[in-house]
């Protein structure tokens, strides 16, 4: 099993900036370039440069399912049924949405990030398991089930808001790389591995 | 007249993990290569990569004088008599010291970041001025006196600890580049411009 996260990141460490702010900085790499990436919302088309494009796909095509959080999984509304990347999609969160049931898209797992990693290995046929938040993520670290963690990095600071890693309690955690450095415009891919 | 800052710094954004720890993790590169860094103290002398030597070559080489902070300036006890890495040092600080008063290393200014970094590229003959400290260099950010962000990334999680920039007013600040990346050992190198 490999479990990867990442993130659009601001060189001082923030996937948001104040009051929710700075996602034009952040996320420009998505419409920047010139090649077309599809996502499962019709009217949401990525325009990505190649190299951000070759770097995206090595990722997704990889990907058999995610697990999100309760607060994003509510912030995109569920995504208005299934998620872009169109692999099915756990929902870690102590209360499940009433109105919601497992379904195609959508598993809801209430008894911890083991678990929810566990439901989406099984579901997305054992290929690679996406966290979807540095809170997934950093839950994931400290319980030693995070493989890799990939970084888009991007040349804006902006000064604070939300970390992507938050609330720690196995830091200081070592990783190893990057094992890849990919230049696209106005972003930078890292890939590192969690020293283990 | 060109100001550069610059830190190493953990993928997180901290240049210092909780209380004051991390920095076997942040300093590693100033270690662990084969190439002799002599430092203006003969007790202590890098041990660089060759890339990492070359980098940071390209720094001090241009370097004319450094802008740091009083908390910067205790805490190693005023380098026991001049900056490791020789050049001049303009001390900003709304008290100075008693028994120093302003020799061949030493500056100490009272009245603004903006004045501090005239200072220091009057006694630096006209060279790169250098600010060592998030706080300082925020200062000069906010003021529109900041050139450079050369950021040594280093491949750790601290956590928590002291962000490199804080306290920003003037957030978001774009960046261009990165104009160089540098991979040495358990370090990449990155060099950013301010866009103005």
């Amino acid at each position: 099993m490999k479990v990867c996260t990442g993130a659009s990141m601001s060189l001082d460490g923030y996937v948001s900036g104040p009051g929710e702010t700075g996602f034009e900085h952040l996320f420009a790499w998505y419409g920047n370039g010139d090649i077309d990436m599809p996502t499962g919302n019709p009217e949401m088309t990525f325009r990505l440069t190649q190299a951000s494009y070759d770097h995206q796909k090595a990722f997704t095509s990889e990907l058999g399912a995610l697990v999100v959080g309760r607060k994003l999984f509510d912030f995109t509304n569920g995504w208005g049924g299934k998620h872009p990347l169109e692999v099915p999609t756990v929902v870690l969160t102590h209360n499940p949405p009433t109105g919601y049931e497992d379904n195609k898209w959508f598993a809801f797992v209430t008894d911890g990030i083991e678990s929810a990693i566990a439901k989406a290995h099984e579901i997305g046929g054992g290929r690679t398991v996406g966290l979807n938040s540095g809170t997934i993520a950093s839950q994931a670290l400290d319980a030693g089930l995070l493989d890799e963690v990939w970084i888009d990095l991007v040349p804006v600071l902006l000064g604070g808001g939300t970390p992507f890693f938050s609330g720690l309690g196995s830091a200081p955690v070592e990783l190893e790389g990057p094992l890849e450095s990919v230049q696209g415009n106005r972003v930078t891919h890292l890939r590192y591995r969690v020293k283990k």
